[in-house]
């Protein structure tokens, strides 16, 4: 049947369309096409007796009144350039379409269905804006950053502090796509998360000296590349023997550059990420002291810079418990995992008990056109929320 | 004494201050400067008796007349951007000294002393335009592309056929810096050049999947540049393990090139030299299908493009029989070497005998205004040329 997941799909590829750029999908923080995003999604929630506010900070809520402390559901309306049609946006529909399933109970939980205004820092070059003025932890310069982008929307940065989230607010649920390829390669639909990964970074400067490519012996050459090359070596085998750790270095620069001219100066990027901070943080170690090795027998000068260390978040404990028991009732196979990407939850966890529902992501696309979710993996996870409410009778 | 080393020196030190650029020497060819280094050193030629001419590829030649075929000695003027003072001009001036020594004795070969306008590529892209014009090897392209320098420099390229060589000429000799480290290692003064390394050159893509950083697992990876990087470690060994042989990664593209993302396509040029083509070729034909083994066994895609192809250039074995026995007799430590870089010699040795002797290049340092070269080697080179005439008596 799955005509509650089409729906959910019908939804998010609609809402594709309402982009900055014609013919891709690209909705940045409170860019104009954000006024009809919040027009159709608020026209809806209204439709079974939601009451929609926009905040000071561009984020969509409604509330569903209901029995005892408030249950939040909800992601991210943003979107980065030339996107697919379900980061972010399918956990703001999941939630209302739940929202509205709830509407014809009568014992339900009181909800708040939310879309946060900006997750992915496209804009201005500052992610989780919506989440973070929503949990009380906007920096003054950020808010000075977005203050333009507000007003311009129509909004007043000055009320940002009431864009804080009421005090009977309970939980917090995030259904969100994967974005990777672990639940397809498992064959399942959903995947319960565990944590949000924490993550090291830092850019490592060689420094040889360039020479001739045909003049220099190999003997007497100080090749900033090779030295860079065999430290990369490192960085996969590392992470390879390290269960759940992810290690990447994804930008190089290399001087001068040339064919005939041995590098000279190298600088890699390294980015270390796993579910337990202990665990991140020796492997980050270790590479940076491999690095210093590598350069030290090859008479290559070193220069390592930390950029990042930003812990892990773990979900509530009890929650977790609760989305598992609630997926396993709905018939689906239980699997628990750590997110390597961050998400609002992650801004959340920290003042309010969170959990977060992976969907399967065909062929682990994400941030492209190709992006997708299947149908029935969409119905899953309502089935699943539903239990997680409640909701069955 | 070495006075005669140091007013070699000195005289190259003064051409240096003839540039395009003030406070660096920047000489291309047929460039305003030239103009004042033909004057200076065809006034020091016409002192001691020789004939001038400029060809028609602004070639600076002098002849002095003599017993039997003629000897040629000279090497290039032009220069890089931001060049040092010996670069090419050193073999030139090096030449005229000897001419002049030459011109005191009564018994005496003929000798040319040429200053070739062009070798570096800089001005137009395409190198050695003076030499390929004096064996008459200059294609017609080439030659369209150099005809506007020529007319503005009060020339015409027209003449270019009368740039041949003259049919008498017996013998080319090239004094140069080495441009490399290894003279200085050894501690010699002097190198004879026994050929110019063949060179092969490629450029290899790696195609893997571009993925995000935190979300794809190690295990699911097909990382463009872990590939490029094993790569580049075979390329140092393979070259470590063959004796003369250098191989160089020395330009490399990453895409995205984002800290994040998981390489999806790097692309690595490689230049493999060796005085020998067979051992050339064999170890060139070894990193490809290494490569190609390495993004097999990761299932990334790969892509070859075979750039350049260009045979070894031996110098003329009885010359260099001559050259070594000069500089023993000389009193120099004889030591045989390849050119890892290409010179004038390369395009003369099809058409002339060709020899090249080398100088000790402090600090191995070229291409860069630290360029430096040492008064006694100098004047080591200019006793072992004497010899090479047989002007001592």
């Amino acid at each position: 049947m799955n005509t509650r997941g089409q729906r959910v799909i019908d939804c998010c590829r609609t809402l594709a369309t309402l982009t900055e750029e014609p013919g891709r999908t690209t909705r940045t923080f409170l860019s104009p096409p954000m006024l009809e995003v919040h027009r159709q999604l608020g026209n809806w929630m209204r439709s079974f007796g939601m009451r929609i506010t926009i905040d000071a900070a561009g984020n969509l809520r409604g509330v569903l009144a209901g029995d005892g402390p408030r249950l939040l559901i909800g992601s991210h309306l943003d979107t980065v350039p030339n996107a697919g049609a379900f980061d972010g946006i399918l956990g703001v529909v999941i939630g209302i379409a739940l929202a509205e399933i709830a509407s014809h109970h009568g014992s339900r939980p009181a909800i708040e269905a939310i879309g946060f205004s900006e997750e992915e820092g496209v804009r201005l070059g500052a992610p989780f804006i919506g989440s973070r003025a929503f949990v009380g932890t906007l920096d003054a310069a950020t808010l000075a950053l977005a203050g333009p982008a507000i007003r311009q929307f129509g909004l007043n940065p000055e009320n940002i502090p009431h864009a804080h989230f009421s005090p009977d607010t309970a939980a917090y649920l995030e259904f969100h796509i994967e974005q990777g390829p672990v639940l397809e390669s498992l064959q399942l639909p959903l995947g319960i998360v565990d944590a949000i990964a924490g993550q090291s970074r830092a850019e490592i400067a060689f420094e040889g000296q360039a020479n001739h490519a045909g003049t220099t012996p190999m003997s007497h050459r100080r090749d900033a590349l090779a030295a860079a090359a065999q430290w990369i070596g490192l960085v996969e085998q590392v992470a390879a023997a390290h269960d759940g750790l992810v290690a990447t270095a994804g930008r190089m620069q290399i001087e001068p550059n040339a064919a005939n001219v041995v590098p000279g100066r190298v600088t890699v990027s390294l980015d270390v990420r796993h579910g337990c901070d202990e665990n991140r943080q020796a492997a980050f170690r270790q590479l940076l002291t491999g690095a210093t090795h590598i350069a030290h027998r090859r008479g290559i000068n070193i220069h390592v810079e930390p950029r990042l260390d930003q812990p892990a978040v773990p979900m509530d404990a009890g929650l977790r418990e609760r989305l598992a028991a609630a997926v396993e009732s709905a018939g689906y196979p239980v699997h628990h995992m750590t997110s390597g990407a961050g998400h609002d939850a992650m801004i959340v966890a920290p003042h309010i008990p969170s959990a977060m529902l992976f969907l399967r992501s065909p062929g682990g696309i994400s941030h492209a056109p190709e992006e997708d979710v299947l149908v029935e993996d969409v119905e899953a996870a309502i089935t699943a929320g539903e239990r997680f409410l409640c909701l069955t009778s």
